[in-house]
């Protein structure tokens, strides 16, 4: 028996990088029993000599699971979902970690998963890869997305989001997917677009020796995630090419209004501009959040449990703790405050 | 007398914000005589209540001093170097701090001060501000350019390539003005306009509450300097607007290639830019460099010495060491050298 009540758990990780390895090496200093599996050989064999529990056999690491974090690269989970479904007892909830979530949703949906798969993306990484790279703190105070599929999905929303926090210390966004996507390509997408593009100019500059030399730290922070592996950056590019393409005009106006008061040596237009984002940086910095909780009843409808969750989370509030009392859920949240 | 004999200074810091208090701060930890001013006057006594000397007035500041590092925001720096030259000794070498150096250089040269005049610009900061967030380790290992005024210049560069090697531990990068100024639109003035971008548009959408809530270290770092004091970065902006021109183009072009890629859902296309842009970020992270020395006697003109200096920091290299034997100068250097 996990803290405040959470049984303990036959957890699979299928899928050890940088990710999937963070979530097992956190796994493996709780009381769930915990086992990864990856499609990479010499990473299981990593994996064993830094003391993990890991199978040889798909087949062995699912068999009597309650509970399989998919964690492979972007574009394989649909695939690599119903190869889980195939193998995993019936009962298994099963959730993933990847970093765009309509696509999966669309094949957990359509292949009747609904009741049992809920999309998660722990909003934490790193520019390594690698199950070398993995840490079991990463995802320690880090937002983790999990989004629900409708009210069939909350049992298994309540199970993975009291997970999520008595084991990984992290706090739940519970979010719509397509809502997910839009944000996270501001949050995230278009933020290794930029740091790609600056990299690349660079890259391509008659300057570039002397630019490497006199980088300082914005340039260094400005290009950080474009060390990040290009094949995972891709594919996490191209998954979300629809919310990007939505979401790119906002940056490039405001890239517009900068550069233009900057030519034109515009310092009123450009102090006003520059203050806009200084906002919303100094807001990320020091972000209000009031403490509240709320309660459901077995009176009271799945839907309006749901409606919560996902208009918590959309607007910038998160699950900080989940209490099951019988028929009642507890809800413990931090809603965004007004300083 | 200093180690590698430099002899005691008399030096001046005039202006001591965040930039010009971590100079005094350092200077004051050396055997070097400082004492600091600045305009504030609340600036003056919370540097005497840290125990650093502070004058009350700049000409009791500046008056016997060998050495005067002008510190005060960009803008102000043709004015201030008028004053300081009015009350400094004739024989007073000045150096400033300024993230622009074409600005500075034309009015120091139509001021006469070729021979006593080298820009300076130690490449380390913070989105801090003020005295109090100033730091005497700084600018440990940045590179710290110096820009001399020609042959003129070249007796005062080698005094302060010697002070900033041997009582920064900076590393000293010498350039042209107007290079300088070209590569640091690269270097640090467009990283700032993209930051300001992403932190403005998230400011004016509509998931701006959402965004902050989920933000990962993408977008953390690629919004740091967005939280500079906004006036700070429009005066470096404004008066880097010719190069920011001449360069932007450059980082939009790679822009559109990577959202064109994006859109199109070419994942080769975009792979193919995000390896270039990594090629670059991964050459920033381990910078590969080779020593080097070269010695210059009497013998030899003074042109050669500082076309060498010039070349060395244009093509990404820097000074590590200068020692000087009588009428021979040693350059210790590190020059980029392929893998």
């Amino acid at each position: 028996m996990a803290r405040d009540g959470l049984p303990t758990l036959r957890i699979a990780v299928v899928g050890t990088g940088l990710i999937g390895g963070s979530v097992l090496r956190r796994l493996a200093q709780t009381e769930h029993e915990v086992v990864g599996w990856d499609l990479d050989p010499g990473t299981r064999t990593t994996g064993t000599d830094l003391g993990l529990a890991f199978a040889d056999r798909l087949d062995d690491a699912l068999a009597g699971r309650d509970v399989v974090f998919l964690c492979g690269p972007l574009s394989s989970l649909p695939t690599g979902l119903a190869e889980v479904v195939a193998a995993a007892p019936k009962h298994c909830v099963i959730t993933d970690v990847g970093s765009t979530k309509m696509a999966v949703a669309v094949a957990a949906e359509r292949a009747g998963l609904a009741g049992r798969f809920v999309g998660g993306h722990p909003m934490a990484g790193s520019e390594r890869a690698g199950l070398a790279a993995a840490t079991p703190d990463l995802y320690v105070g880090a937002p983790w997305v999990l989004t629900p599929l409708g009210v069939p999905g909350l049992p298994a929303f309540r199970l993975l989001a009291r997970l999520v926090l008595e084991s990984f210390d992290a706090r739940v966004v519970p979010l719509d997917a397509t809502v997910h996507d839009d944000i996270v390509a501001l949050a995230s997408h278009i933020p290794h677009i930029l740091a790609g593009a600056l990299a690349t100019a660079t890259d391509r500059s008659d300057v570039r020796a002397a630019v490497l030399s006199l980088a300082a730290g914005s340039f260094s922070d400005g290009t950080r995630v474009a060390g990040t592996p290009s094949a995972r950056t891709t594919d996490m590019l191209i998954n979300n090419r629809a919310a990007i393409a939505r979401r790119i005009g906002l940056v490039r106006s405001a890239l517009d209004d900068l550069v233009d008061a900057v030519v034109a040596g515009d310092a009123e237009r450009l102090l006003s501009c520059l203050s806009e984002g200084r906002h919303a940086r100094l807001d990320l910095l020091a972000r209000h959040t009031e403490p509240a909780s709320r309660t459901f009843t077995a009176g009271e409808s799945y839907n309006e449990e749901l409606t919560y969750l996902l208009e918590l989370g959309a607007s910038g509030g998160c699950v900080t703790g989940c209490q099951i009392d019988g028929d009642r859920v507890t809800y413990a949240v931090l809603k965004p405050a007004t300083p």
